[in-house]
């Protein structure tokens, strides 16, 4: 059938069973805590007062869609109509947009090993096969152009920053990979959803290099409205009426309250603090984590920090089950991104406060030293 | 490519070309323009204070999923569980999940000519082939048993009330159809979205006749909030667990502010006077087009009333754009909707207040006066 190859999103199901724990510490969850900014929920009340209920153009509202060309232009020097972005529900409807644009059935998607689960489990549905290419430390994670040599891919999807690994690419590799992609007749699609949560340097844009790459973001993550379920999809002018006759045929629209909201999201003042916020708690976590842990950098950007747990199992996830149910401390197993040795890693989400991040490390240097490494 | 049968959904079109004219008649929304209960409004604005920003569980909030079962229960007097609940964003979603569920690449779709539009694109999306079979006013619109006879398809979509005739399907014939299915191991789904606006007798639900049909409805209409995206679908028990994993992965979760206003959406002293406002509306419609078009029956849900113009034009959409362009009255041209006669036909909706109806009924008397018959 054809879903038989899609897998649960695992880390919804560890949510769950970690809900049941009332003093459960949190380091499962991928999405902020931190509320959006004060003008948000302002917008939101106003806009619920104003009963805006209905539908709205299918690409989105006009004015948010310039707001987005305005931050490409502040943020990367990129400049782009604002007919050429279609606002979706959640970065997920995006992906639903970009692969129905750039893959026919049997077609191949190039994947890293480990990435977000979602992107093979969108292909398994659409009858797209994934190519996986392994990734890992000593490329910090990033693929190569030599790694594509010879492949029959239609389409390469990356991620950075990288859920789960925190990596980022460099804008010199992100330029040498657009470079083969243009070279090769091969779709661009770079999901920059945690953009804006980068700490020690700038990511670049797959826009900056290739003017037909298909870029993926939202509001779920920097800006803190992850259940508004909106996110944006920028696609080459050549292709913006396919797009939109897609959006009207597969979403109507994106939710329209979450729409007027977002026009108040491109806050800095207030952005800034939240990825303050963010640094804080990623230098915490990764020099606790460091005592316990192998983690092979520090990462750069998203809410992730990637640990090699190999010391104390080769079975992440019967760990991760084993760590919930005796000390109540959640985190994914990351046998949800990959089979790179993945079995070997956990992925911790600073998506708490300190305190609650500390009380967690506690429980785990307790629980640790009793086992052997 | 994937999406070159993929047909642009022709109504958003014309309500974009509707909006420039500011003195237009709107007989072209498939939506309401009546608000939802007072009740859903203060239900948001409390979910708003407390920052109800996160993502839910992947099913939808628990608590809403109870109601909707309720809903069932008192409405139809079927019992489900309410695990076999999915909350959608939009029942757009919900068509994705059902069509993911039933059919594989290559698979045939059962779809009634005409019907919803994106019924056909969806199935082109998803490499699925549309099998069209004809219905007509002899039938009062309704797909028989007999047309099924005979046919290689692994689901039927059928809905009722239906977009765009007003047709609903009687108990006896949906009986009928549901146990054709049954005894042929064809999926049955059933798109419910307008029932609640009927109005001489009472629909009935797929899942009194079948209990492994996929139901679909969702709150854009009936409940009056279109924009807040919210849909659900009911699956056989047997398939819960991979209608999760599809909407973990393809959805995360349906807005969260949509879901907790639609915990107040189930008031049954309001909805009983938007109905009460749609019937007046349809009496008063369908009384004044009979004057000028020829009217097959008297639509008996949605808010849809399907007119036969070919006295005026051989070709509907040409006949909706000259009066837009003349008169400034929008219809919705039936080419939308299928090739079976359909250019003879144009969509009315009467969504908009008695006063606007009246407007346009009396620009198009004077309007066609001038036209040969």
């Amino acid at each position: 059938m054809r879903c038989d190859n899609m897998s649960a999103f695992i880390v919804m199901d560890i949510v769950r069973e970690a809900a049941k724990y009332p003093n459960a510490i949190h380091f499962e969850i991928g999405q902020p805590d931190l509320a959006p900014s004060p003008k948000v929920t302002q917008a939101l009340l106003q806009a619920v007062e104003a009963q805006q209920f209905s539908y709205t153009e299918s690409l989105g509202l006009a004015a948010l869609r310039d707001k987005i060309c305005q931050y490409y232009d502040r943020t990367y020097g990129v400049k782009i109509t604002s007919n050429r972005v279609l606002l979706t529900p959640g970065t997920s409807g995006a992906f639903l947009v970009a692969y129905a644009l750039t893959l026919n059935k049997g077609d191949k998607l190039g994947l890293t090993d480990p990435a977000y689960p979602c992107y093979k489990n969108f292909a398994y549905m659409m009858d797209i096969e994934p190519e996986f290419m392994p990734v890992d430390k000593q490329d910090y994670y990033q693929l190569s152009p030599e790694q594509l040599q010879g492949r029959e891919i239609q389409a390469l999807q990356i991620s950075s920053p990288a859920n789960p690994t925190g990596n980022i690419y460099r804008a010199e590799r992100l330029k040498a990979l657009n470079d083969y992609c243009m070279a090769h007749q091969i779709a661009f699609i770079s999901d920059e959803l945690y953009h804006g949560l980068v700490y020690d340097e700038q990511a670049a844009s797959a826009l900056q290099f290739n003017p037909n790459a298909y870029v993926i973001n939202g509001f779920s993550k920097y800006f803190c409205m992850p259940g508004m379920r909106l996110g944006w999809i920028i696609v080459p002018e050549n292709k913006v009426r396919e797009a939109e006759i897609i959006a009207q045929n597969i979403f109507i629209s994106a939710p329209t309250l979450s729409q007027y909201a977002a026009l108040e999201a491109f806050d800095q003042a207030y952005l800034d603090e939240v990825k303050e916020k963010f640094r804080q708690r990623r230098d915490f976590l990764y020099q606790q984590l460091s005592d316990i842990f192998t983690i092979e950098f520090k990462p750069q950007g998203a809410f992730y920090l990637w640990a090699d747990v190999s010391k104390y199992t080769n079975n992440c996830y019967e760990f991760a089950q084993e760590m919930l149910r005796e000390i109540q401390v959640a985190a994914t197993p990351d046998i949800d991104f990959g089979r790179n040795g993945t079995q070997h890693y956990l992925r911790f989400a600073y998506t708490r406060d300190i305190e609650h991040l500390r009380e967690g490390v506690e429980r785990m240097k307790g629980w640790l030293a009793t086992r052997k490494p």
